[in-house]
């Protein structure tokens, strides 16, 4: 298949998203039509998706928009994929899929020799990979986006006052700097530059897509010295420069909203 | 590597060890060594997972029991496979896996041939069934899993009580079935018996196993009629009935606990 059918509707903070648009770029597709949707002017919604994904509305994560911040599911179904449609949506020709660690995996499963291999092929490498990238990405989702970010976006400003709530995100938060401990530790194992080793990985795809979060909700990775090395090193690398979330350069988030600024 | 290498440390009632377990009947690996732990007993700290774990106690999810059921993670890291240890721990000879998804991948990518075909090779093929695997796993995790059996189990029963939780959980409930109806859907527009056609797929270990918990909480799918059949069919598959947890069998979970019994 061509690289011109590839085509991948994306929204700007959306960690789902960046991680798709890491993967593309390295795996050599970051020339395929691109198409930004704005969520706080509902372009998820808009004609990009809506042609991909007719019948339905989008599943989202964007992390700086709490009121946009939602999962839109639909009983309808993509005429192709049989999918819920939703942002990333990547398409491959006729192939759809739309869920990030789909895309990641099936970018690596079809074009395994093109660009920077994402996974080894021999057992115990791929062992190694595809451990910490599903260790990453279900544990950095649930104890610093679910439990801190979305926890605190999705609390009203009156309950956010409440004692029960400051005593609940607190636990949240050293949960947060435990998890982080962890991958800090891991790093420091780690014989190479990368989490896995001397290879950048599907697991750096995810590891560091989460660290960029966590750094823009206001931590400065100051207790963790080879997670901020790590950040500082791959902040450079031209699959993130690439793909970097565009509103992320325009200025920081307001101060208010930096609930890990203590970590 | 010869069967007899491998070997895998379980618990009765863990979602992940019960993927774990599927997959390796269906891979027929039924016949390794395995060690079924109790965690009513703190089994994840016994000799059979410290012997692999050496410097660790376990990460795991049994969702039966809210007093033990935990997250745990570690800051030390396991000697082989540097990554926290857990319950499913997984090993092939040298090689330890303990996230659920990762050995699932692991067993399909280093044994493609082997028993039951888990992924297609075909571009189209794998993306239809990874696609809906990664949207099972991560849908039905939060809006089943986390959404309503863990924070009813995680609440204390004066909190229960309160008006606000009553509303949440409500709330809770409505988006699970607003869930399940979608899987009803994507079952009847399947061209076989199964979620992605006529094969058993990957995509079926993990949405049959979150199907099992949603009937143990409760529910007699009764809204959803071909869930129900896919259900009453799947349980009598040979690789589910061998996983099945021993303890579902000894008996129905107490009714204040079937926090699904409304749909």
């Amino acid at each position: 298949m061509a690289e011109k059918e590839m085509g991948l509707i994306w929204g700007s903070g959306s960690g789902p998203c960046f991680k798709a648009m890491v993967a593309l770029h390295e795996k050599e597709f970051g020339d395929i039509k691109k198409t930004l949707i704005s969520f706080s002017e509902k372009g998820h919604k808009g004609p990009a998706v809506i042609a991909k994904n007719p019948k339905g509305s989008v599943q989202m994560f964007s992390s700086d928009s709490p009121q946009e911040n939602r999962r839109i599911r639909t009983e309808h179904t993509h005429e192709k994929c049989k999918s819920s449609s939703s942002v990333p949506t990547f398409n491959d020709g006729d192939i759809v899929v739309n869920e990030s660690m789909a895309i990641l995996l099936y970018l690596e499963h079809t074009y395994p020799n093109k660009g920077t291999r994402l996974l080894p092929s021999d057992p115990a490498g791929y062992a190694k990979v595809i451990q910490a990238t599903m260790e990453a990405q279900e544990n950095l989702t649930m104890k610093i986006m679910v439990k801190c970010i979305f926890y605190n976006m999705m609390t009203d400003e009156a309950s956010r006052k409440q004692e029960s709530f400051q005593k609940a995100i607190k636990a949240n938060i050293e949960e947060a700097q435990k998890e982080l401990a962890i991958w800090e530790d891991k790093l420091k194992l780690s014989d190479g530059d990368f989490i896995c080793g001397k290879d950048f990985t599907l697991a750096d795809v995810v590891l560091f897509t989460f660290l960029a979060t966590v750094v823009r909700f206001g931590s400065s990775l100051g207790k963790f010295p080879a997670l901020k090395s790590y950040y500082d090193r791959l902040r450079e690398r031209p699959s993130i420069k690439a793909s970097w979330p565009p509103h992320w350069s325009e200025g920081e988030l307001a101060d208010e909203k930096k609930i890990l600024k203590g970590i």
